[in-house]
């Protein structure tokens, strides 16, 4: 440390750290004169961001997902609820079957019943009219609006908007100056770290919907090759009429020898900025939604052996690439009680399974469009589709065998569709219960957004008390549209697809910062859709300490090379000129967001991951440096130990 | 075309093309208007213009490069030479062997003898004497210097600026307009266009450098194979001490096992932005030059065999991607007269060949780091090095065998090294002849400049009579320094690379885009060395319509994929939003640019490919829409036009 850095040490690190010779960033500085607010202020901001974090803390707890240990410490938060974190099926291991149905777990003969919105679990069929449900912690709508009203407050409110605004900024500058005086320790670092580089330091691509997962030629590709050994076989169903793979062709005016990446026109191009509608049409190969049906979806005359296949062939490439994981998701609409079921039976029948891919299942948001088409009586019973057959499985897997062996491999929810449709409604205690929402409008997102994450709380507590894999809540937020969304998700989500629109809001910005809320980013995805690459931001996001992953959402549509994780890396690494200590940063964000089972984790990121601060990094596993780790390590408690002071205060 | 466009035909266009539906963009104006020039300033304008395309041409004839016809047909341009282009050597034929010494032509007899800097050819000895060379254009370098300092008042002359910008503008804007009325037609087209799409049409990394051709991790992989297969192996001379790989290893205090691309450090990063230097350094693997000379050279104790078997597997994957060629640099330096006989003995020693590959010379300017440590007593000898010997085979193949096969796979020249170091020096017909530069101090980039292209002139002059290939000459250019550079490269460069500086002179780039000089350039070498990605001109000069193809510079220290030109490719297309088209066309000038053979160019963009504008083009090779094609030769004929219109009205 030199004088002319004008820097001293400030107080005692948190932690114990082997001597490195990293220079800590910590001004000489009175309290207020930093923060530039009143002290009667600083005592209010304080108290809310404090109360914010507590709610997050509540809802987390209660539903099994995850929340860190270091805010508790600082603020003595209060813990509702047990500290157990969620369950990861653990990897299959050499020799074991991934679709084994031995110990599946016996029929409870529990009853299972929705009610307002919620699933309710019964000892038995007639304790449902005692409304004596099974002792599980369950939702409480009202808490739950007291809580969002009081956020919505605070986000609102003027000296929190400054403080967090201020705060943001000086996480922003303290970045930059560690970077100037630790950049090169931090690359001697990675330099003397043996055999562990980026390259094979462990990355997942935590946001990829299944449907898009392979890129535009290697879905052109398997039209080809498809076409080459299967022109005779009947593959399509057209109004009752069978039609061989070179009828399907013929009557589509087509011959797959023709076929370009151009005429497939799967890919995203200028067409389709601040265009979801389009950039949606883009999933229909040559724009037919017969090519669609038959290659990119689970049920078609074929039982969705195409999709199958290609899925697998991605899951070999990143097997092949060893370092790559991916999280595809796969679609439940709540149109029909069925679809579980002849979901898990695709997943089943054609084993579609990958040591090197964990599962989702994403939930478009378009119960408007099922109920102008009269599919459903009301919002209920969409809701009602999408998680009663995942409880009765739960509860009796022997009667759901193949949905039991799915939802093993299932480690979380999404909820997904374009965010900038707005929606005039406003969530509250008043609002229709879903039995009653029978209009044809949409709820809003967060109307969504409470009853996905009320029934995978109840859901989650069920499963763990008898000892199977529970779900992450893992919603698109923020993408566009309100910043209500990212509040929504602030209180309910383990962690965000997008989050592009923390731009808008200092304050759950702050928020998203104090509770490491992990974040997908893809910015090549936004560069086709909302925001132009050079304006992503990402790099932003990361300097100031957010934890940011990469991920790529739609390979088929953005991505031109045969690695499409790796292009996004390599990309976001060259505009936003990422060190390598950055890129292994925030591959390491990645695991640590992802579900993959505590074993993996633990083997990719070193035994100690679940730690937090530098104690938490194996710098053989990660490549990442400990001087960074104890930066932001650093960094984060100076914030919450400025907030415990104005705590203090009162 | 509709009113609100407010757009009307203007005359007839000067081609004949087949019916499509696009729209030209041709505004109904008084060309006074349009030029916002005087009468009297228009006409010094088109003069002026008129000059300096005129000596372009005269220099490319006589040095048997590249003048396109179209210029000269609007402006009569004076045809002082025979119009015959380039020799290159045709592919070899199944069956062929590429390294084989029958009929590389019987010795001529020739005495060859430099003077001044230049390579002259006498029929024998005695005729030095009598002062009476061969028959065969030499340079003059009166003319050169009278044509430059021409040009040097021009492209600093008012109206002539003024004029330039106001036209380039004008080209921007009217593309915008264009690619407004026409995006979906042109994309129709291609989507109509059957197999073809830009997976599968041809791209040429035109600038690329061999020892650094491999990107990061192949490097690596290479080098721990080396050791587990070779670590016995005598691989190194330590002044007289001969080491095995595994002794050499230890001398570094290295293990293989635990190198990372870290460790490696040859890649580029933050720390070289601006800093050429630093950036020479990470040719050295793991900062050791004693790597650098085991593995990316031709000279050293196991003649350069790793080096050769490193670009054969870059070789190989070019063919595996079936579409992708490159144009690696080899070094001659003129340190010795050796030089060519070592590199043509390596060559075929390890039969460096791939039919992917086509080879360059690269002659890095720095004589004053010879001078200054004696090797060399004038800059005269330097070009005796780097000239004489390929003279020598020219003329008596049948003794350098060796040499004569090499040069029938080098299709050109290459002048490197940082340009942004000044000279003092400026090149006049006062400057000390190359014998006479006896100084330290390196002579000029014009200096430089203006004798390679003499000796080329000559040598191509000799090899085309002996119906031998000739060389192109393209040097790196306008990556940084003084604008001089791009005016020096404007009157004796078939291409170049970079360009960036033509930025900074609107009448050198409009010269440039007239003359439609191919500019191969590397945005994202420039991001880690010159200039950040956004800021890069290649969009606004593609717009243009300057001839602009993508490369790659070093995949070893700025790519992270195993397909470099691909994410060359990609990361353009995604930052800059081009659109197929855009890459299509940039991908054809890229094989146009290169130094492939006519037979090549002839099936990879159609046999018509020499004809200019759209007659040119067969869209079921390129991909490239018509509709393109009509409006890049619409518009140049237009600006050739006006030049033609400043002209009569004198």
């Amino acid at each position: 440390m030199t004088a002319e850095t004008h820097l001293f040490w400030h107080e005692e690190l948190p932690f114990a750290m082997s001597k490195t010779s990293w220079v800590p960033v910590v001004w000489l500085h009175s309290t207020k004169a930093l923060l530039q607010v009143t002290v009667e202020d600083f005592e209010v901001v304080c108290k809310g961001l404090y109360r914010a974090l507590c709610i997050r803390e509540k809802y987390m707890q209660k539903s099994v997902q995850r929340f860190p240990r270091t805010p508790s410490q600082y603020l003595l938060c209060p813990v509702v609820y047990s500290p157990l974190g969620p369950v990861f099926t653990p990897p299959v291991k050499d020799g074991q079957d991934p679709f084994e149905t031995g110990n599946l777990g016996e029929d409870l003969g529990y009853h299972v019943e929705m009610k307002d919105g919620v699933v309710y679990i019964y000892g038995d069929k007639a304790a449902v009219g005692r409304k004596e449900p099974k002792d599980l912690p369950y939702p409480c709508l009202e808490h739950f609006v007291d809580d969002m009203n009081f956020l919505l407050a605070l986000i609102a409110q003027g000296p929190v908007k400054t403080y967090a605004h201020r705060r943001l900024k000086f996480l922003s500058s303290k970045f930059q100056v560690h970077e100037m005086l630790n950049e090169m320790e931090e690359m001697k670092e990675l330099k003397n770290n043996p055999h562990r580089d980026f390259y094979n330091c462990r990355k997942v691509d935590t946001h990829i919907h299944a449907a898009a997962c392979m890129n535009q030629k290697h879905l052109l590709r398997f039209i080809k090759k498809s076409y080459r050994v299967d022109a005779d076989r009947v593959v399509y169903d057209s109004k009752g009429k069978q039609l061989t793979l070179q009828q399907l062709f013929q009557q589509l005016n087509l011959h797959p020898y023709d076929l370009t990446v151009d005429s497939l026109d799967v890919h995203a191009g200028r067409q389709t900025f601040q265009r979801f509608d389009k950039f949606n049409a883009k999933y229909n190969p040559v724009g037919a939604s017969e090519l669609r049906d038959l290659y990119l979806k689970t049920e078609n005359a074929i039982n969705g052996e195409y999709f199958a296949t290609i899925i697998k062939e991605v899951g070999s490439d990143l097997e092949d690439a060893k370092y790559q994981y991916a999280e595809p998701r796969l679609s439940i609409y709540g149109r029909s009680a069925e679809e579980w079921h002849k979901l898990a039976s695709w997943f089943n029948r054609h084993r579609v399974y990958s040591p090197n891919m964990k599962w989702m299942i994403q939930v478009p948001r378009i119960y408007d469009v099922f109920r102008s088409q009269k599919f459903l009586p009301h919002f209920g019973k969409m809701l009602e589709n999408i998680f009663v057959p995942v409880f009765e499985a739960t509860v009796n897997p022997q009667t759901h065998k193949e949905l039991s062996v799915f939802l093993r491999h299932i480690t979380g929810f999404d909820s997904v569709d374009d965010e900038s449709k707005h929606s005039g409604h406003m969530f509250s205690t008043k609002s229709p219960k879903p039995e009653q929402w029978t209009s044809e409008k949409n709820p809003s997102y967060t109307y969504y957004i409470y009853y996905m994450y009320a029934n995978i709380l109840v859901l989650n507590n069920l499963r763990r008390q008898r000892g199977m894999n529970t779900f992450l809540f893992r919603p698109h937020c923020g993408e566009a549209g309100a910043i209500t969304h990212l509040l929504a998700a602030f209180m309910t989500a383990d962690n965000i697809s997008h989050g592009l629109n923390l731009k808008k809001s200092p304050v759950l910005q702050y928020l998203y910062f104090l509770a490491q809320i992990p974040i997908a980013m893809s910015p090549l995805s936004n560069n086709s859709l909302f925001l132009e690459y050079a304006k992503n931001p990402l790099p932003d996001f990361h300097q100031k300490g957010l934890m940011v992953s990469l991920s790529t959402d739609d390979p088929m549509q953005f991505h031109f090379t045969k690695e499409p994780l790796m292009e996004e890396y390599a990309i976001a690494a060259q505009v936003f000129k990422l060190s390598t200590c950055d890129m292994c940063e925030i591959a390491r964000n990645s695991v640590l967001q992802c579900g993959l089972s505590h074993q993996e984790k633990a083997k990719f990121l070193g035994e100690s991951y679940q730690e937090e601060g530098p104690q938490g990094n194996d710098i053989r596993k990660t490549n990442v440096a400990q001087i960074r780790m104890a930066y932001r390590y650093e960094t984060w408690c100076y914030e919450l130990n400025l907030i415990a002071e104005g705590l203090k205060a009162e």
